[in-house]
């Protein structure tokens, strides 16, 4: 049995659609950003630095919501989320979910949370170079897109689109919205597509792209 | 057969220590960061991003060492780099792994070159900003370890522990290095005093912690 910590719209989606994907029981529990709930001492217990998603198996709490992508994948191989072990394409998927999750999910955080920077507000030198790493990676996803797509591993979906389109969406309101790039506009489109994506919109109450 | 493609010291180290480890059969190519051999046309064929390590697998370039260190886990499960499949500790291995990838790795990324957050060297704020993240990444795991050490899983030794111990010693020369965390510097201890660890300061001509 499956409880998912979970906040519309943040880094707990790709985990909520994983979940969704496999059709796996679960229960959803809102952590509530508005009243700081991500900081009560209950939640900090099982999530020590109080951000989400959080995901209780068996009532064992993990975080880390690429390492959950993976786990559900292993959990669940009848879903296909991964390709089998053993497999060349097994190795790419590794490889593009740490990559996107080292890169974009840790550049985000920065982005959103100037603090983290130790400013209110990020200065204009760090404002252009994160929003340039952040196009860096579109550059690169769209030229393997471009070359090997339409998903990140050819022909066929996986989960690691569902981690991509996922913080695509994040991009929504930069300077240059992922969507410029057409490679990686029609994987989201392709990903958009899917009942899993609907049926999250639905469920966490989200509207905008 | 392997090629790895490294430079001393670097993220390489990771992914040498578990060749080591493993035993497995595989050749080294030095890219020389003094001559920006990561920057050379046939480098970056194998490797977009101009980073090391890459990994050749059978003819296939792989990056990213945290994936690495995965994929070579699950070729070699008779090295035991990675619990079973199937059990909780398979589990939190995933967590600690992408959780040391995202945070540690990405921070050390912008400690390191200032320039990727666009400017020469770091403002005072940034740094003291970057400094707090590393270190608390130190709290977390020491209490982490405190409570069910002495290695990440625990009683048993994983690839996880390599992981932490390559980024651990990249904290040497901060203002407060990691040995001044008890239940790190005894993780780091047992790690050091490995054959694999020892084996790697030879062949990569490393000297200081």
């Amino acid at each position: 049995m499956y409880t998912l910590y979970y906040s519309p719209g943040t880094a707990s989606m790709v985990v909520h659609l994983a979940l969704l994907e496999i059709g796996a029981l679960h229960e959803l529990r809102l952590v509530d950003f508005d009243t700081d709930a991500q900081h009560d001492p209950a939640y900090l217990k099982l999530n020590p630095r109080g951000v989400v998603p959080t995901l209780v198996i068996d009532g064992r709490p993990l975080s880390e919501s690429a390492a959950l992508l993976m786990v559900l994948a292993e959990r669940h191989p009848e879903a296909k989320l991964a390709p089998a072990p053993g497999t060349p394409e097994r190795e790419a998927w590794q490889q593009w979910i740490v990559y996107l999750s080292n890169t974009l999910m840790s550049t985000y955080r920065f982005w959103f949370y100037p603090s983290e920077l130790g400013a209110p507000e990020h200065t204009p030198e760090v404002h252009a170079a994160l929003q340039r790493k952040v196009e860096s990676v579109w550059d690169l996803l769209d030229a393997q897109l471009n070359a090997n797509g339409p998903y990140l591993l050819g022909r066929e979906f996986s989960g690691a689109d569902l981690l991509l389109t996922m913080l695509m969406r994040w991009s929504r309101n930069m300077p240059r919205p992922v969507t410029e790039w057409p490679a990686l506009k029609r994987l989201a489109d392709l990903v958009r597509a899917r009942p899993s994506w609907q049926k999250l919109y639905e469920i966490e109450g989200l509207s905008e792209w």
